[in-house]
């Protein structure tokens, strides 16, 4: 059966066409600019290991030394740089969280909630499509953290829903958007973004860009309010 | 740190508020018919075992130990029944894929597309709302099949997508439907039901047949063809 090696070996995509249930996973996937200038050269490599062994084959099945053993480290080293495996989950999870909502709060607003939300959606869209493995983390990992880690991130997925909401909300009031439930269609329109982590592939057909340009309009049809902004 | 009691005890959704992130998942989730009238009792106790187990912990930290003891059987009496946890795991898979397909095929189509998809997409939504934690293994768990079962789940899969995807393409060619790109719509129509095993509780706020019936006229705005048919 599904044995370690296997694991270990990356074999656990067995099936060429079977990665439309997964994510084809590179060790490219982090940037070193991702995890920030305080951090070591050394903790980079190893939170860029842990998101590839979490991403493959998930938090409780992946072990230090799993995570050590590509940057060619002892599985103790580990604890050189974070208190634990969960901290090291942490970590990453509130980088992404971060990243993706500075993504968001990134896009102009002029006041147009038409175009506004377009700017959300395909902000949204291409972060997920192109941190694609990072964010497959930071959405199926999360029941892993402890709890005062599990409210930090909380908190910050409230205040990216929050962005799309208020976006939601101003063009609804100004009837420029005409939105049966707005729970709903906020949750509707995250989904697009967030659902992505599961089947998508930076070498796939899709570029971030287009995909997010797609889906911008697909988010402005639910909402009403299709067609460019004047 | 995360030890086995924690995860056995139901206590990895520490956060009250974290349920967002997660599924709450009871042990009442998966109906006995379900299964189908050749699951004899007790392989029907350990596969309803194994989706709360698989649903909350995943495949790969969930031992046969952890499987047997919520039915009060010794871990060895899971051989009577599967050749091995994966065959539980596919088993699972297969008849969640077989029964969200059979919800698709029992739609009406008197040839009106507009209507049509309606239909489909309330009936894919409210089954995955319906059996959420089911459709949670159905789709995180997928890569830890062995190869011949990961392709017999990957043909139901395009099977299912089949069904979504004639209908669009029938309303594309009437000219009934607005589809900029007929791929990226269908994945888009599909993540809306796909998401919310992420999300969705049964005891929340929406049930499923009004999330289906909601998900359903976003759909129908995301084709360019809201409002009822005549």
């Amino acid at each position: 059966m599904a044995g370690k090696e296997r694991r270990r070996g990356g074999g656990r995509y067995p099936v060429a066409a079977a990665v439309e249930l997964t994510t084809k996973l590179g060790p490219e996937t982090v940037p070193d600019e991702f995890w920030g200038e305080h951090t070591s050269p050394v903790a980079r490599a190893l939170l860029s290991s842990a998101v590839q062994c979490f991403a493959r084959q998930g938090f409780h099945a992946t072990t230090t030394r799993d995570i050590t053993a590509v940057v060619g480290l002892s599985p103790g080293s580990l604890y050189v740089h974070f208190a634990s495996k969960e901290a090291v989950l942490f970590h990453i999870t509130r980088t992404g969280h971060e990243r993706a909502l500075a993504a968001l709060t990134a896009q102009p607003d002029d006041g147009d909630c038409r175009q506004h939300i377009r700017r959300l959606v395909a902000a949204h869209v291409s972060w997920h499509a192109r941190h694609h493995t990072v964010a497959r983390v930071c959405q199926y990992e999360l029941a892993a953290l402890e709890p005062e880690h599990a409210a930090e991130v909380l908190d910050l997925r409230q205040r990216f829903s929050a962005v799309v909401r208020t976006t939601v909300e101003q063009g609804a009031r100004e009837g420029v958007f005409d939105v049966a439930d707005i729970d709903r269609t906020v949750r509707a329109i995250l989904s697009l973004g967030i659902d992505l982590v599961r089947w998508y592939r930076l070498d796939g057909a899709d570029s971030p860009d287009a995909l997010g340009e797609s889906y911008a309009e697909l988010a402005a049809r639910m909402l009403g309010a299709a067609g460019p902004s004047t």
